[in-house]
């Protein structure tokens, strides 16, 4: 027998452990637990964007290949609802470029940036997929700590966390290159207020690092508390790409349609690496979000679905309560992180945060755990019931 | 006034140039010329994966996330249709990734496995995105040219195209870690022979390289030729990873569904890379497309669109005969290399394959332009008519 065929991993997959979404979503199955863990819907997308994209497969240009910087209907329906929001008019040809899911927009923003020891700046906790995609395009990830400044042994708001604007500054060295920002923030909810932004924004332009604001939670903000958009802010534009998700903005995270929002200038080196990655978007769901967006404001479906959440919302945070278990409560996003201290066993799927966490500072998220609340009441009256069954089990 | 923003581009898109398809086709457009550019299909998908789309949306399961590697009934599906293909029973657990498009496949296998310097050998002319995607991972192209053995001012088939293989071979070096094999061929249509394809596969197992088999075109050939598959062949299985494409397979080029088939130990890598790239594929349209291959059989789906290809092909060859423009006869894709020679506006966009060669050898296309055939009849019929008008500017 002929030996084995071997040919090595390249050096930038060669460190990667298997994604957390591909192990506790399995898991989850197999446990028949209630999958609070990934933040996917379980409940459908909006009727009207469904209709859009049933509609959208009937005419064959909706079956091809779109331009890749995306439909020009999406494009126009994006400029239309965002540039009240970012208070300028977007240019729907230069400004905006659909990408497959805001996942793959970060991907290429990191492409068309980074050289080999670029470094890009988190707060931490941050979304684990910022890592490889910075270390995938050579660069390098600096963390500084998002920390709560309450007493976690209580419920706290969101904005309790918070960043330190000196160590933030102390991170950044003359191969810094960007600065990456989300805000309504995943997994702790925190929605960043003006001021903070102002600063986080001076710093980025004191050493003219370029803005990457992952704005995906931008329609899901609480107890009418505004979102900010730090591409609004005195100067600030000029440096920043804010990036957009129609999976969270319409329940439909499995349909992979994101975008940026930037200046041209900005933007076209990501576009430039987004054509070489994918090619471009899926074309009928694409055509099915500028349906979304084109409908939205006259349906009153953004306001009604920040209601929708803000019950399940108060229907999860009330278990927490019951249990005792000191919760952070979210001013946007669909997460909960509890501070669940040592319980383990609880028939009910969470993301432990360390998977947010660079490897020394796991330590700071290890009694925590985050739920996901974009689920039916069905589901979270469900997850009710067990981990109501914990009551016995907290000190 | 403030200086402006400048954020210096990554090296490895410093270099891009525009893509030829976001040239030519707003340009076919802007002339209102006959696009026979683009390889997109200007009719319908079958009605049974249109119809498999438009259910698929109503089931919520469906419009979430999808695993990384792929849904699973894509996977059953794909490997029900290609094991008996490949000769052997396919694990669609391992041996099968479902990518945002075969081009991502393909981005995201360069991505696996090379490194900075690694060499990659392409035979020329080569689907332009090659290129990119293996500088883009830090990769350096080595080209190979397919030549025409016979005499190219007359008809010729596209087996008359050639590799060298002894040419081939002085292009390996130490640094050299993956050959890449396009059959169906794009643009030449030629269809490698168990013979051409045991040759190069022999020269692949003498220096360890990893094959990528870009076989997009699979479910084309033509004249009851068959289509080989190099992974079926003695021993080359260990080393290749196969591309395929649910556009190029359904005519659904905008709907972004391609898939890699190949040993678990090989396809591990491109996995990490696709998995951290975009995350996942849409979900939707992966489950239109597990439809639409657990039908093709008892639909007789495969062969009937064969028919229609060659009748398109028959169609627009008539057209060059009629010219006296000498033509290679594909044996599959959908394309049509032409011998133009000095015509240059006719009001019938074709793609120069100039953009298919390395510049150093560019010469080698400059008398030719690419013609796609998967277009309606009229549409063919309108190029026919305009082309017909050159015939008084043909020597």
């Amino acid at each position: 027998m002929s030996a084995p065929v071997v040919i090595p991993r390249a050096e930038r997959v060669a460190h990667f452990e298997q994604d957390v979404w591909s192990i506790f979503t399995p898991l989850a199955l197999e446990c028949q637990a209630v999958n609070l863990g990934q933040g996917f819907m379980n409940f459908p997308p909006p009727d009207f964007v469904i209709e859009a994209a049933r509609e959208a497969v009937l005419r064959n240009e909706c079956n091809q290949y779109s331009h890749p910087k995306g439909r020009p209907r999406l494009r126009n329906a994006l400029a239309k609802s965002y540039s009240p929001l970012f208070g300028r008019t977007l240019d729907p040809e230069h400004e905006i470029v659909v990408t497959a899911g805001a996942n793959e927009g970060i991907f290429s923003i990191f492409a068309g940036y980074l050289d080999q020891g670029s470094e890009v700046i988190l707060m931490e906790p941050f979304f684990d997929q910022y890592i490889s995609n910075i270390t995938m395009n050579g660069g390098v990830p600096v963390y500084c700590p998002i920390r709560p400044k309450g007493d976690t042994s209580k419920d706290m708001s969101a904005n309790e966390w918070k960043i330190d604007i000196k160590e933030l500054e102390s991170k950044i060295t003359p191969q810094s290159k960007i600065i990456v920002l989300n805000t309504p923030h995943n997994p702790i909810g925190k929605v960043f207020s003006r001021e903070e932004l102002e600063e986080i924004g001076a710093l980025a332009e004191k050493h003219n690092l370029l803005i990457i604001s992952d704005e995906v939670y931008d329609r899901l903000y609480f107890d009418c508390k505004d979102h900010q958009r730090i591409a609004t802010l005195k100067g600030f534009w000029e440096r920043t790409i804010t990036v957009g998700s129609g999976g969270k903005t319409f329940g439909t995270t499995g349909w992979r349609v994101g975008w940026m929002i930037g200046p041209k200038a900005l933007v076209e080196p990501a576009l430039a690496a987004h054509t070489r990655v994918v090619f471009c978007v899926n074309s009928p769901l694409q055509e099915a979000i500028a349906v979304g967006f084109e409908q939205a404001d006259e349906r009153g479906f953004f306001g009604t679905q920040i209601s929708s959440y803000e019950h399940k919302r108060e229907k999860l945070l009330a278990v927490f309560r019951e249990l005792g278990l000191p919760c952070t409560i979210p001013e946007g996003s669909y997460f909960i992180l509890v501070n669940t201290d040592k319980i383990q066993e609880i028939g009910v799927c969470a993301i432990p945060p360390t998977e947010f966490y660079s490897k020394p500072n796991q330590k700071l998220a290890e009694n925590f755990a985050r739920f996901a609340f974009c689920k039916t009441d069905e589901t979270l009256d469900a997850a009710a019931e067990r981990l109501l069954k914990l009551k016995h089990f907290i000190k």
